[in-house]
């Protein structure tokens, strides 16, 4: 039955446990979708608050789980955090194994729609609505009335974008590591948005950048971005964290509402995301708790 | 020049740096070695300790670099982390790429006798002689005179041995997740002392059997293994914790000297060792900081 999860793997970690699951995706088309989710020790005996975590170029569900120093803290929070994938993953389309900014291991958390990826790569909706879904009816100890989200490069692109999508309702906050902020003026999204997306920029530019996003948005949010000044792909032009600071400030969100900081000396590695990520998952717990 | 380090990359981690370097290994027969060495902030202004991790069958000087939730720990306590490889690499003998657990990514920490693989797999000099000869002449901020020793799986094998080799003078402490620790009694002990070892279980009991090795020893020690009961490695009778600590009891060492913690639930994998990777740092760092 599409949704039901069937587990394939639990490691005990931190006192809690790291889960592998596996369900039948209708949003990707009904190929199988895999996602890790971390249970604290409280998840046992109540309900607890989740984060989702989406990787970034080329990852998988495995990447945040085991480079990013985020179940330790999790655990001291007493928070699940949910890691997903980054693409559908085998849907056999011609070339989507060709590059690594492209196609599998790179869905950009949109749906699709150009007919050659529009069955199988809708990331946006597995993530934004199918996931939660599944938990809800999965009887999982997560309470899906409290969720955050965050993360890294392509996934704090996603992260954002669903974030402020969502009217910053569904998600309490969101956070990022060295994210794609203002994809539609750089490389990777312009290739990502002309080979998905029917119309290409003018899509992207209603639903799938960051910066255009926080531009005409209004509600009250709860934004955390880092990135550092040695990343390769920030001095590269690929991220472009300042316009959607220049975007959010012209909005009128301040300091305590998106928070935009600048980690000299940090490059674009797990190592960056494993020294914030304690930081990241406290910035949570405070929304999440609340 | 053979010892001379090249930086290959840096990444800034926790306050401190995450180096990777390689140099011309005349232990490993004049191949390229590589290791990561993290470095926390006060290495910046005085010598630091360091403690060696050993990393397990098929894995790199990455795994525990990335995997392992050391780099926060070790800041914290202001001692470096020394990852290294688990073989040479690229020595180009028959064979030796055909099976996970011997040939590459799987030296098990001895200096081969067998004279197929003599020439390179001296993993055993590359680790306890060339790698602190190479920090000594490196003009790194490493005091050698201030080292510990600990690994996982094979590396926790490689730790022990080592560490009980040097007569438990050279190391201060030595620590394990999940070690093999009787590995003539195993079999994946057995296959390699077999394939590496001109007279395999004969040099293997002298030299590379942790159990073995505690049985005949007689100075203090400070040794700490954890391991986990879901641990399939554990449960296929390849790690023989119990036979160590039995050996230990007999040869007289007490609580204080050599425990061993059966950790209940947990597997093999890096979920287990990154939730003990704090103590054992804060194990190590009491006689490193003594």
């Amino acid at each position: 039955m599409p949704g039901t999860l069937e587990e394939l793997s639990s490691s005990k970690a931190f006192g809690g446990n790291l889960i592998k699951y596996r369900f039948k995706s209708a949003a990707l088309g009904g190929l199988d979708a895999k996602f890790n989710l971390f249970l604290p020790a409280n998840a046992e005996t109540s309900n607890v608050p989740v984060i989702f975590f989406l990787a970034g170029l080329t990852c998988t569900e495995d990447n945040g789980a085991q480079k990013g120093n985020f179940l330790g803290p999790a655990a001291k929070e007493g928070i699940a955090i949910l890691f997903t994938d980054t693409s559908p993953r085998g849907a056999g389309i011609e070339g989507e194994d060709d590059d690594w900014e492209f196609g599998t291991g790179a869905g950009f958390y949109l749906d699709a729609t150009n007919p050659k990826y529009a069955l199988y790569y809708k990331m946006r909706t597995h993530i934004q609505f199918e996931i939660p879904q599944v938990l809800e009816i999965s009887g999982l100890p997560i309470d899906v009335k409290r969720m955050s989200i965050f993360g890294h490069s392509m996934g704090g692109h996603g992260a954002l974008c669903i974030y402020l999508a969502s009217k910053s309702q569904q998600f309490r906050s969101a956070s990022a590591f060295a994210p794609i902020s203002n994809p539609i003026n750089a490389p990777w999204g312009q290739k990502a948005f002309a080979g998905y997306l029917l119309t290409g920029l003018n899509e992207a530019k209603e639903q799938y950048d960051a910066t255009e996003l926080i531009s005409r948005h209004s509600d009250p949010v709860h934004i955390l971005i880092d990135y550092g000044t040695a990343d390769q792909f920030y001095k590269a032009g690929q991220l472009l964290p300042e316009n959607f600071l220049d975007a959010a400030r012209k909005a009128g969100y301040d300091e305590a509402q998106v928070r935009v900081r600048e980690q000299k000396g940090h490059d674009h590695s797990y190592y960056f995301v494993s020294t914030f990520a304690e930081d990241h998952v406290h910035f949570h717990a405070k929304f999440l708790k609340a």
